[in-house]
């Protein structure tokens, strides 16, 4: 059923702008400070509204870096459905999408320190990279390419991987490069059920342009 | 170089009660409530020492808690050790540690619940599970049982993917059973290079009694 949206008018115009001033506020913030200490009014004068306004959208500072972090996933995740649109195999689909996003390293480095910590509190979102994972370990199963019985597992074990290797990265930089990155992916494939040649294989195919 | 150790004095004996104490308090707390909420003086009244000599041994609640952490996870590889000393493959003692370390959600579902968030800040700890684990890998490398190039990698994911079972199981409590436990440590086999049928088997060996 396909449901026509409602038309806005001008008052929920204006609300969805301070939302999203203050969604963008907190990401550039994010991006340059990650966690650190910041005050609400400092992100409601960089976002450009009024301190109370805050209230109107968000019950704390958390509330709305969480929000702000999952619009990162989300906008991740489009990507990675944008980039492998023309990938047939669903395990090289897979490790496509896992390659790049152990990349956030350097795409999206204080992002990627906050998904270190609170990273697997987005595992059961129905946004981002959760859903994503799931369906392309699905079809990865369907296609014959997996051989694994519990879909949420993997799904653990996957997310669980990228965000140790991003803690090792954080300790220690210097261990974690591109080939980490990809070795990191072999290791899922090879969790996920594929033979070591065949993850060998998919990892060192080219990785497609963003 | 065996050295003998120095004898401690009335003083030092004293200061190691008092330690032992506060880390046994704080063990306790963390056991029943997590990481909720306790003052510094509800820990010192438990552990029946003065306030004032919390801070001879520890700069911060957070320090007492960790070190606590640290004890749980050292007496949980010693136990590792000794329960896994009569394998021969050193692939069966890897996969009977992770076995019975996921197990922990039923042994200690309170410090399970930290480890989920906290657990890979102990990736570089030189005690407790980190360097046993480092150790195990290392070993099923030589005996050409585990196929990987670099161990710290596979230490991160192992590790990652033992928090995201646990964080599945804080989430979803129903999803996550003994076999979820086992499915995990067979997939961590796998990553680790051994083909599925081995890993397959190894995870169907009874497991050591502790």
């Amino acid at each position: 059923m396909v449901t026509a949206q409602q038309p806005m008018n001008r008052l929920d115009r204006r609300k969805a702008r301070t939302r999203q001033a203050l969604l963008d506020a907190a990401r550039a913030f994010l991006a340059e400070h990650g966690m650190a200490e910041v005050s609400i009014q400092d992100l409601t004068e960089a976002a450009d509204v009024g301190f109370g306004s805050f209230y109107n959208h968000f019950t704390s500072k958390q509330e709305l870096f969480h929000a702000a972090i999952a619009d990162v996933l989300e906008e991740h995740g489009q990507l990675l459905d944008e980039v492998t649109a023309d990938i047939e195999d669903p395990a090289e689909i897979f490790a496509a999408s896992v390659r790049k996003t152990a990349r956030m390293i350097w795409t999206h480095p204080q992002i990627a320190r906050i998904l270190a910590q609170t990273g697997m509190s987005y595992l059961a979102s129905e946004e981002g990279l959760a859903p994503r994972a799931l369906r392309d370990i699905r079809r990865g199963i369907e296609a014959g390419r997996f051989h694994i019985d519990n879909p949420y597992v993997a799904l653990a074990t996957t997310a669980g991987s990228l965000c140790a290797l991003i803690n090792l990265w954080v300790t220690d930089p210097d261990v974690v490069d591109e080939a980490a990155c990809d070795e990191l992916t072999e290791q899922v494939l090879r969790m996920l059920g594929m033979p070591r040649r065949s993850a060998h294989a998919i990892v060192n195919r080219p990785l497609p342009r963003s």
